[in-house]
């Protein structure tokens, strides 16, 4: 008997299912050192220059953030050459995902995105009780192509991945044009690159927004710039779209020491280009590694690997917390995401995968 | 011309405008030690077990927070007996104020709060579009019976402060639970708490949660507790609301470091304590100010208060922020709302208060 009426939105939402903490599995499971791949974390954490500003910041903590977000709305500038006024700030990419929903959709209208895409994407349309279009993956790419077939009159959204997570496929700049091309100037398009910066070399997403003032660019500082526990997160979109977001963005809905720790990780050009590489190198290594297990691969341009482990991804997911490897089943039958760690995590995890699945190393 | 277009309730939302830092204030100014009591932040900061527990966690930085904020919720279910299942965590209590707002109305529904009450209440509601009934307020504080009145069939949520900001009037429990008795059971009504800390003699809301499962009581960890910039509140309510709201909460709205600095905070009893005293010494300092200008004020069990300047509040306000103090106008005629500070910053508010209106202390 439900005494509240939540709305109907609400009502047919899932509730999250949050991972027990590390410590806690660790305990039940009677183990100490778990290995992490699940989230798709850096694994080397974060910048030392991050620590060092946000332990200098410490004072602060009874004052509010700066609303306006200045300091890191100035490093994005000097960086990425947007102007302020085409900058929105996020509590993390998800905050972003969810006010871009709620700018530009009501329940009468309609979202686009791909099979086997961010689950976020589902979960915000249906908190807005909008109609989510879900189109058909070609292999596990998004078809764009039926992606803009798919487009209703009463479209107003659109999410696009690239690289695509939780598959870690891609698209190349050419086919992007020809897709903005086709979309409607009145249907906002998101490209949410969370994963970008670990293969920078592929896709310039910034001379689109340029052209198309209905495109959003979407990114996280939650991956590659290892803050995933300070939640942040920038969009850049046109001065016109930008405004809209910033009216539905909670006026502090990013932490002073997660901006703080943004500018700080922004200017460590160097961090970056060591989490590329080591990034590289846990890839090949995974990569190597499932060929001699005889296990087939998505390639991928992300930091982490989607895996066919010809098994069911619960019984192994289980199966890999009891040897202390946690990855994560993403909702494809035989695979499993595996994030990229360092080179001993990977070398743990995958005598691990071999372990519970039976196989063995081919030479 | 808007080539894409918001929907409705955004199109009529007044964006958000942030206020200047503080050292751009201070360049442009030519000044170097403005007072700010314009956010009712802790005059104290927070606790140094808050930096101390924040310092020793930073090399977490690069994990995701725990979705479930289990040691947050810990804490709270051992200070105030309530379980985890009936804890809801917010980005700070506005983040809490619009997941109420999102999660049980829609844009054919009404929500209910009172004149000179947080703007907040007015700005969740429009971003759904749905539709605002503001009661006039009885002097300054709540009509707790005009309110109960004015709810009409559509109506899904009542938000009420006590103490209220910008005010700082309050009601008892007996008017609160004659209040509720009026309320239909399918109502949810919002009990924001912000200031709650600073008087918790005078009323005890959590015996009323057992009573009335339509309730939710919403606090803050940025006002007593000093912790601002890190973004935390909680919402206690039933289980079944409970469920509800953290169905379209973001998985991970509160940050790793606002969680580790709220548990460190709700512990130091001491902190609190002496942030009350200064309070209370702060309030009677700056009463007794008003009275030697010969000027009246609102009585406030908060950590601000409300005075009438008899004067301009903009005016008034520009001319404070040149006597390097900053001091908020509400949108209430004639008054302006004043955090209390430390003893030194009070002192140094009521002569600038004085210069700027011509007034002369009265023996």
């Amino acid at each position: 008997m439900t005494f509240v009426p939540a709305h109907e939105g609400i009502e047919k939402l899932k509730p999250y299912q949050p991972g027990k903490p590390i410590s806690e599995l660790e305990r039940e499971l009677g183990i100490t050192d778990i290995v992490k791949l699940a989230s798709n974390e850096n694994p080397l954490g974060c910048s030392d220059k991050v620590k060092e500003a946000v332990a200098a910041e410490l004072a602060e903590i009874g004052r509010y953030p700066d609303g306006g977000g200045f300091i890191l709305k100035d490093q994005v500038h000097a960086q990425f050459g947007v102007a302020h006024n085409c900058i929105t700030l996020g509590n993390g990419s998800n905050d972003l995902l969810e006010i871009f929903a709620r700018a530009f959709v009501s329940s009468s209208d309609s979202v686009v995105y791909s099979q086997h895409a961010f689950a976020v994407y589902g979960l915000v349309t249906q908190a807005i009780n909008a109609e989510a279009i879900e189109v058909l993956a070609k292999g596990f790419s998004h078809d764009l192509d039926a992606m803009a077939k798919a487009i209703k009159a009463n479209t107003k959204l659109i999410f696009i991945a690239n690289p695509n997570n939780p598959t870690g496929t891609w698209f190349e700049e050419a086919e992007f044009d020809a897709f903005m091309q086709k979309v409607p100037a009145n249907v906002i398009v998101v490209l949410d690159e969370a994963y970008v910066e670990y293969y920078p070399e592929n896709f310039n997403s910034l001379k689109f927004l340029a052209q198309y003032p209905n495109l959003i660019v979407s990114r996280t500082m939650s991956k590659c710039y290892g803050l995933a526990a300070l939640r942040v997160g920038f969009a850049l979109a046109s001065a016109e779209v930008t405004d809209f977001l910033n009216r539905i963005r909670q006026p502090f809905n990013v932490n002073h020491l997660a901006m703080v720790a943004a500018v700080a990780a922004l200017k460590d050009g160097v961090f970056i280009e060591k989490s590329r590489e080591v990034n590289k190198a846990g890839m090949a290594q995974l990569e190597a590694g499932f060929e001699q297990l005889g296990l087939n691969y998505v390639p991928s341009r992300a930091n982490f690997i989607l895996v066919d482990i010809q098994a069911d991804p619960a019984q192994t997911f289980n199966a890999l917390l009891k040897e202390g490897v946690i990855v994560r089943p993403v909702g494809i039958a035989n695979h499993l995401r595996v994030s990229i760690g360092t080179e001993a995590e990977n070398a743990k995890f995958l005598v691990a995968l071999a372990k519970v699945l039976g196989l063995e190393a081919k030479a």
